[in-house]
């Protein structure tokens, strides 16, 4: 980017979300899939911060056999570059991995964490307020929650309580003091919360100067700092052990909860950038092409008296007859039918397989 | 069978249904579908009349394309004796043709009308009633009309009305006289048929001595008679141009309308014999393995909180969540999935299917 930033992005690709089942499977979660465009979500991911951050200081961090599919998926950036998280132990670990590979480069790096998986249709705006955030990160000594700006009082995601009191700008764009983290609210608090306009949607990106994370775990997380050390550690001394010994041993905490939560001086700036953690199969409804009775569909329908659901069967005919509301999705070995308004329970069928033993659909 | 009577059977295997779609196809009609059993409909109808009827005295009528499946699927059964309707003029023409084949090798031969479609759960019953008719066929002047005993009162078969005075026995069986045939009736009539006692199902099976069936012909359906006429000449002159003909210009009625309706003297007897027509997907859910949630199914299924739906996906998983009384049908290329109660409306896909010209999947 311009103005002499340093600016790196960390895709945080580890994730192993089962909601798109049985499109998604085991090995191949959601970011892998192309569901909400013809490209996957990674793929999307990556693409879209170009015009900020050269290919070359993009970074993954996954699994091992994660990161060999996102070399394949992005051969634009260098392989290298694909982080590998000896082991699955939730974002904190792999962000302190992540950060330390970036503060070796230049401590003064800027580190834009961004998911792998969500969905994002003001691709303009998110440049801007991302552009904005890099530029925050690097003349303050604050962590950067990147949020969004609600448009309805969504209870499925957590939220940022912020105070508009001593607003700063940066590039035109304000940001606000972080006041607390809170939990997914009930529909009432909801309400409240996106009434008092001072709330934002916790997207789960950040962006942190790599100095300062370092600084911040040494002043709010005196449990990662240790690790933060010795990740840079083995990080210099380039022996793989050293690295899946700390994975062995480090707690596995969300960074939220890992450091965010706890720091202070931390800002946020939010966006209505059509943003979406594309959660459940619902989710798809809007994305797809619909017909004339709102019925969302991947693959040729036709349907008598049927409207709103959501057909995932390429390749195939899908007839529908007096139906509403439901999830169709095909896949070459499992097909699922279910209502729409039941979707966040997919993961029941999950349990149900993994109980009677079927653990080849998983 | 004993008793010395010469008796046939005629299976009518010409009906190109399309109720039972996307399983069933121009093609594949219902009868050539293992849709009750793991066996075609057809197959089970031939296997089921063989303890009265040797399979050389089993015929069946239907198009030159079906009568080759016949061969095919009924390798027991002559292969002359797939009888070919030169084109699909529903049952007066078909039976005119079939009957006068029987006619000539015995007119006093016992013909036995039977669908190759139906479901006939209580077989023992069925050949102890087929037995008695074949008896009175052979012993009276009448038609017989082989009917089935209400079990609910179904507003979609239609049903002959008989009086109880003067019954006659055949082999210990009750035969009465038919007063009339009715159409389906509104439900409230149902109700007051099966109250009655003297209501029967049209079954659409018949018996008559092929001589019997002639005089009636002549003296009852005068328009029909000249066309017996012409095919008896024409089976004599073994020339296929002389049956096309007829077949040209018969006209094209049921033998409900034809004949029985307007013939006197005819005699009906009626068995609890678990007769079905099978006319639309829901009539299978009874039929086929069900879960302790009474999914009925052709195919491993998982589900949630799903109750009452019929699944045919053999070869493959199918999930459940949260749907109740659907229908789930797939097959190579399409996948149905409607609601129970709609199944008479599968033709409404078909029209859609035709209109959008989609005629692929018809």
């Amino acid at each position: 980017m311009s103005s002499g930033i340093d600016l790196y992005a960390v895709i945080m690709a580890g994730g192993s979300g089962t909601r798109f089942w049985p499109l998604s499977r085991k090995r191949t979660p959601k970011q892998f899939l192309p569901i909400t465009t013809e490209r996957t979500m990674i793929e999307e991911t990556f693409r879209r911060v170009l015009p900020l951050v050269p290919a070359r200081r993009v970074y993954t961090i996954a699994s091992a056999a994660q990161s060999r599919t996102i070399r394949r998926l992005l051969p634009k950036m260098p392989g290298s570059n694909a982080l590998v998280e000896p082991r699955a132990r939730n974002t904190a670990p792999s962000l302190i991995l992540a950060t330390a590979h970036i503060y070796r480069r230049n401590p003064d790096a800027v580190v834009a964490v961004l998911a792998s998986d969500h969905l994002i249709t003001n691709e303009p705006l998110f440049l801007k307020k991302l552009e904005a955030a890099a530029v925050a990160a690097a003349r303050t000594e604050s962590l950067v929650t990147f949020g969004v700006k609600p448009t309805f009082p969504s209870t499925g995601y957590g939220y940022i309580h912020f105070s508009k009191d001593g607003a700063r700008r940066f590039t035109g764009e304000p940001f606000y003091s972080v006041r607390s983290f809170r939990e997914k609210p009930s529909l009432e608090k909801a309400e409240e919360f996106l009434k008092s306009g001072v709330y934002a949607w916790n997207s789960g990106m950040f962006l942190w100067r790599a100095s300062v994370f370092a600084r911040a775990l040494e002043r709010y997380s005196p449990e990662y700092f240790p690790y933060w050390r010795r990740t840079l550690e083995a990080l210099e001394k380039r022996t793989r052990t050293g690295l899946t010994e700390i994975f062995d041993e480090i707690p596995a905490l969300s960074i939220d909860y890992a450091l965010m939560e706890k720091a202070e001086g931390t800002i946020v700036c939010a966006g209505d950038f059509g943003w979406s953690d594309v959660g459940a199969w619902s989710a798809l409804g809007d994305l797809w092409t619909r017909d004339e009775n709102n019925n969302a569909r991947r693959g040729d329908v036709v349907s008598v008296d049927a409207s709103e659901n959501i057909i995932h069967n390429p390749g195939k005919l899908t007839a529908l007859l007096g139906v509403d509301g439901l999830i169709v999705v095909q896949t070459k070995d499992a097909l699922l039918v279910g209502r729409k308004d039941r979707d966040q329970d997919v993961k029941k069928i999950l349990e149900l397989l993994e109980k009677t033993g079927k653990k080849e659909y998983l």
